[in-house]
């Protein structure tokens, strides 16, 4: 784990603040979009969902994958893993939490399940996530700049 | 397979284009309650979710459902299963995208699971699908006039 | 069960009413950080999203919960069980649907998931749910005054 690198502030937060509804709403149509994007394998506009900079962090990587090139890399890898295989991989979030900053950005954290189908066969739940994300918004539009995924089989 | 006999236009949207927040939110109660009556066998009140003229395509149908007297005996034949099989079946959708069209209908794509417990068992994860709409506004509610459900184990 | 002791009104409410957008956002807040207090065994927190003299009823148990000493009693057990079991926990509501009443208060039904992870292993559906609650609102805080829970498997 490498969170020492990501851009996440130290600095405490009110535990009570609360994203505004629009913004709440503005980020729940972002991560729907998000997720079948990552799932439809969607490289380019996928990695267009992160900032240029941006940093993602999972358990089992060596080091953070960083910038939408790399993002975008994921994707490939993961398309060709899944003609391979010939599974169907869902990614679903839920219990979304969003914390407005006084820099404007928004830390959110939410489970994330992912949910795996075999051709021909039963779906099964194949892990269940902790997601924790710093988003900004620029031009009309909330990005990933900052993303922690923590699986809750390795806590 | 007959998604060439549904209404649903072959023009292409703007990519980015999101519902307004109140019509998200709109959306995100319809489903709820369209959910909740289809799992508590409320055949009337269900169909009545959808447009009089409405179609519902399945991949495992011969022919798409249409209209609610054929969608409501759609659900009555799933409350005499259940009451055969003793399993309650949970409907469950998430990750929703909606996208305004010129027409002021909305075309939504979700994914829907379906989950199932027998009385004194285990619950499972039977279905992963990707669940298509056309809704459509009138007399301050949303309904449905076309939807195309497909089967990840069937992809 | 004693659901005869719950404050439930008996009077039916419009079968259509929804609750206004910006209700709905805050309820899904709500409950978003209400459950992760719970899983996180946030006992105090977590018994302050209650009101003073809420009831908690579930179906497996001798007598509802009353209050937030008995409230915050249960996640204390809760953590203990999780610390000697190697397993966490996750619960996750959906199709949320939120109906206000004549009082002020509103009345909502959803579903509920619970998911389990044993540390190294496959997660899996440990329960499938259906929760209603009544909320009230006081100092610009949802609180759930009343929460009767019932399981699919015990149905």
């Amino acid at each position: 784990m490498t969170t020492e690198t990501l851009d996440r502030p130290a600095t405490a937060t009110d535990a009570d603040a609360v994203a505004d509804e629009a913004a709440y709403i503005q980020i729940q149509q972002f991560y729907a979009r998000q997720m079948q994007l990552f799932d439809a394998f969607d490289a380019e506009r996928w990695a267009g969902t992160f900032t240029p900079d941006a940093v993602f962090d999972l358990p089992t990587l060596d080091r953070p994958v960083r910038g939408r090139a790399e993002l975008a890399a994921t994707v490939r890898r993961n398309r060709a893993q899944a003609v391979r295989g010939g599974e169907q991989t869902r990614h679903w979030i839920g219990m979304l939490d969003v914390r407005p900053q006084a820099d404007g950005t928004m830390h959110t954290r939410c489970y994330a399940l992912v949910y795996v189908t075999p051709r021909g066969g039963e779906p099964r739940v194949q892990r269940v996530c902790v997601m924790e994300d710093v988003l900004v918004r620029s031009r009309g539009k909330w990005r990933t700049r900052c993303r922690l995924v923590t699986r809750d089989d390795l806590a």
